[in-house]
């Protein structure tokens, strides 16, 4: 366990944190206009209004920051659910997915992580984004394992690929709104599956 | 019912086909290399070495032809399948959507289609795309119905769109490849669900 922060400790920490979104929202914004391989600290610094040395030493190399700055607005927020049902956590996680993937801001970073036209630093950004995302769902299944919810030999991980593939899909492919019906009839669909109950084997 | 074509006009039809086929695969290439807005029928007809008038006859505009050319490589060349059990369908279904998804030729045309700079009528077309291939699995989903395999309630094209989100995603989002226990895997859970027997209520 690391101790407490000193009371003078925690006001620095405090008073430096909208820096550090000032300088991340800077990131984005400069991101989003000029892509990954054109963004300069500098630029970033310029328009965060601090000193480049600000963002350097929190920050030593640009893919640090870039990598910051998307997680802010992704991984960063995700909130873990604890509802005490595999269906309740499903439904908050969709829920989540859902308001993430209709964000704009969102979205234009996927075109700049998952794209065509990726060099091999956006590459590993965009990887490190998808296993830390990947990872996010870990306690909701540990708790639904030990409340013997899971069925055998399920891969507990593809639920939750599926529900976020099915959301990005309607959303970017068919185009078509999320609204709280949909989400629920999903997770009815991943939870207790298509085949009626007399044609299970 | 239609009549029988004579002979002589089923020699016509037998000898236009490769025409065809011709035909749309100058326009699918043409449309790799330079985009909906670019496309011209005369470069077109030229690639495919037949007089322009061949391709006006059987397709009046750019967008009747471009939207021939991906039906050719998508809608047209699906299978319905009808093993008898939702399973079996739903598996071949899945080894189908994994098939295409992977092939260079059809990653191109989402791009395309289903892209960011889109004009009124590539949208249009990605839309009637979008509508045939939904339409697909009618025939499986009543089957399936007529068999009583279906939980009452079931939205049963939820199925057929989790199934194809998941393997585009995977293949586009994860990139990680498909393989059979994948795709078995992902059919069992959209069949039976994540929930333990004695968990359902």
């Amino acid at each position: 366990m690391k101790e407490k922060p000193s009371p003078t400790e925690r006001r620095a920490l405090v008073r430096g944190e909208p820096v550090v979104r000032g300088v991340l929202a800077a990131a984005l914004e400069v991101l989003a206009e000029v892509g990954y391989e054109a963004l300069r600290i500098e630029d970033v610094a310029a328009r965060a209004r601090v000193n480049k040395t600000t963002v350097y030493r929190r920050w030593p190399t640009k893919q640090d920051l870039v990598r910051a700055a998307v997680r802010s607005i992704t991984v960063d927020r995700a909130i873990t659910p604890n509802t005490g049902s595999l269906r309740g956590d499903l439904l908050l996680i969709a829920r989540q997915i859902a308001a993430q993937a209709s964000s704009p801001e969102v979205q234009g970073l996927r075109r700049l992580l998952f794209g065509e036209d990726r060099d091999a630093e956006t590459v590993a950004i965009a990887q490190s984004l998808r296993e830390s995302m990947e990872a996010l769902p870990r306690p909701v299944i540990e708790a639904a394992e030990a409340r013997g919810e899971l069925a055998p030999g399920i891969d507990a991980n593809l639920i939750f690929r599926s529900l976020a593939a099915t959301i990005h899909h309607r959303l970017g492919m068919e185009r078509r709104p999320i609204d709280e019906g949909f989400l629920a009839q999903l997770v009815e669909l991943l939870l207790t599956g298509a085949l009626a109950p007399d044609k299970r084997t």
